[in-house]
């Protein structure tokens, strides 16, 4: 565990600063103690005498969602969250939430039992057990990518898609790709409803023309991908846009085993930036969800709601970020299977011996 | 100018309290903190050596908006947006915004003259000589009810349409209603596109047919009933919905000049709660739009963004007002002109001759 003094070390300043940071001292910029209590969050300091001073609690559930390792998709979510809520003197406890512990316990009773002034939940399910408690909950509660239609305590926090998938469309049609797939994360959903009409919209901006067989829903699983990328590519796709970095690398696998290389023959783009989107072969061109600032905008909602300002929503920017997966869209041509007259197949004519093989 | 005594009669407290709560004293509560530094803007205290300890300054930009009485629509935006501010320990400055100043002054160059760290607009237009730099500036600014596209330091705050619409729809069908109006607001504005979409949404939901006739775009305005609800009178709608109160003041008017009772024969819904909207014959069934709400939105947004949080928007729920302009509606029958056959007005029965009149 760290103490005052690793602190210290760490940023180069004396232990009577980190102390002011951490004991609320006067003369000390507003700056750099949020730099110590962010420094304090990161090194696991947890000195139960500074933290009691006026604190209050706030909770965050987090369930379906690994972030206890530094390059899972929760850590920052979490960091983010707690270094806020840290800064503005509110004790934070992460709890890992089962579907049991919802059946045994109510959410209302729970928390107020537990002294919890408010909640973020990331992972929750719309089907959970807590779901139908969250409709008419009075007690200040956040969810990410997730909405409650018509409770005031409630709110949605996630990332807006339109900017990000914008720019995605707009950096592809820029390269000459028209036939562009997307991919899509599960129906139903919030954010994947969300993406595909930015999708739908971003494509009907650039004047290209959608082809419905070429945006479709699939899972947030790269295993998705087989299903739907021979199909996308007989299509004549030249590009595919992915609702997630999982589905992005599951359909550079099934590209390469389709004799493609990307982005050679054709271009991918992922969502999220998962530490993974770096480090795959090509580097994945991707939009950015920022964790530390989802997690960051949730705890000002929820201090928003605790303050009886009722939030419905609050979306973060996303951003794009340009790396090897995208390149000039290659021409193809236009051709027809032997034994289906009506049946059109846009190939890359470098490819044409593989095609004719490929369909027999 | 309020002193601090004043403060401490209104509120039944010591002055060491109200003391303690306007210097940031230690042995009291966040809340009554927080109500002490409330009463002291709604009294106008402003005590300057109380007011500079550590205090960074933010801008409250208002154009072709009335802020200054208690009445106006602006009063409350400010009011809120001035409390949450002040209770964090910003200086706050409010600035009427003329074409002039924009063509006279880079927003920039004038916001880091003046030392301001962000900067919050309400009233602004589009078209407005500002409008090109907010899509490039790196200064955190909050717009209310509109948007600028990719810029990570502008965000957009305003009410969640959605659930207040689908709340007003839902009541009017509840009653009988299916041939609902909708007078939007301007064409072309973010609101009004919100609005209209929300509309037609729950429409949908309550499996009630729109006639394309009955959905249309106004103004702001209240004059501009006159030129819209004649014709809904005779397409059958039973009930209008308004783009703000003004316009359903409009409306009412309208309709009583055309013979019909509001809501005996019609019914009426406003959208915002002004003031004013409480107080006309008959008090207006409204979708109330939370002024001081917005404001505080507007505070948390804006330090979200200077801690580097990019939201992107964030918007408030709205709360439906049930008054006394709506009521069960009244059956009507199809009719048709004498001299066009090919004309359908759903009358009521017993303002038919009204109409036979109304149509010579």
């Amino acid at each position: 565990m760290a103490t005052m003094k690793d602190i210290a070390d760490r940023l180069g300043i004396s232990l009577g600063t980190v102390s002011k940071g951490l004991n609320d001292g006067k003369d000390i910029s507003d700056e750099l103690r949020k730099t110590i209590l962010d420094t304090a969050v990161e090194m696991g300091y947890t000195n139960r005498k500074a933290l009691k001073i006026n604190r209050r609690k706030i909770a965050l559930f987090v369930e379906n969602m690994d972030y206890e390792e530094k390059d899972s998709f929760g850590y920052d979510i979490v960091m983010g969250f707690q270094k806020a809520s840290f800064s503005e003197k509110w004790n934070f406890s992460v709890i890992a939430l089962t579907h049991q512990f919802q059946t045994e316990n109510k959410y209302e009773n729970w928390m107020l039992q537990e002294g919890y002034s408010g909640a973020f939940f990331i992972g929750l399910s719309l089907d959970d057990p807590w779901t139908e408690q969250l409709k008419t909950t009075s007690i200040p509660t956040v969810l990410l990518d997730n909405s409650i239609e018509k409770n005031p305590s409630v709110s949605y926090v996630g990332t807006d898609s339109d900017d990000g998938i914008d720019e995605a469309i707009r950096y592809l049609a820029s390269l000459g790709h028209e036939k562009i797939a997307f991919l899509n994360g599960s129906a139903g959903s919030v954010i994947s409803d969300n993406r595909m009409a930015a999708y739908l919209n971003s494509m009907a901006r650039y004047k290209l023309t959608v082809d419905p067989n070429l945006a479709v829903y699939g899972y947030f699983v790269a295993d998705c991908a087989p299903y739907h990328v021979p199909g996308f590519i007989e299509r004549g796709a030249t590009a595919i846009l992915c609702g997630n970095d999982l589905i992005a690398s599951g359909v550079i696998k099934s590209c390469t085993e389709y004799g493609l290389s990307v982005p050679e023959d054709i271009s991918v783009i992922g969502f999220d930036d998962i530490p993974l989107a770096s480090l795959i072969t090509p580097a994945l061109t991707t939009i950015r969800q920022s964790r530390t600032g989802l997690g960051k905008c949730a705890y000002f909602t929820l201090y928003s709601l605790i303050n009886g300002v009722p939030i419905s929503k609050s979306l973060l920017r996303p951003e794009f970020i340009k790396r090897e997966s995208v390149a000039i869209a290659k021409p193809r041509v236009a051709m027809r299977r032997e034994n289906d007259p009506d049946s059109v197949m846009f190939v890359n004519p470098e490819l044409y011996s593989h095609f004719s093989r490929g369909l027999g």
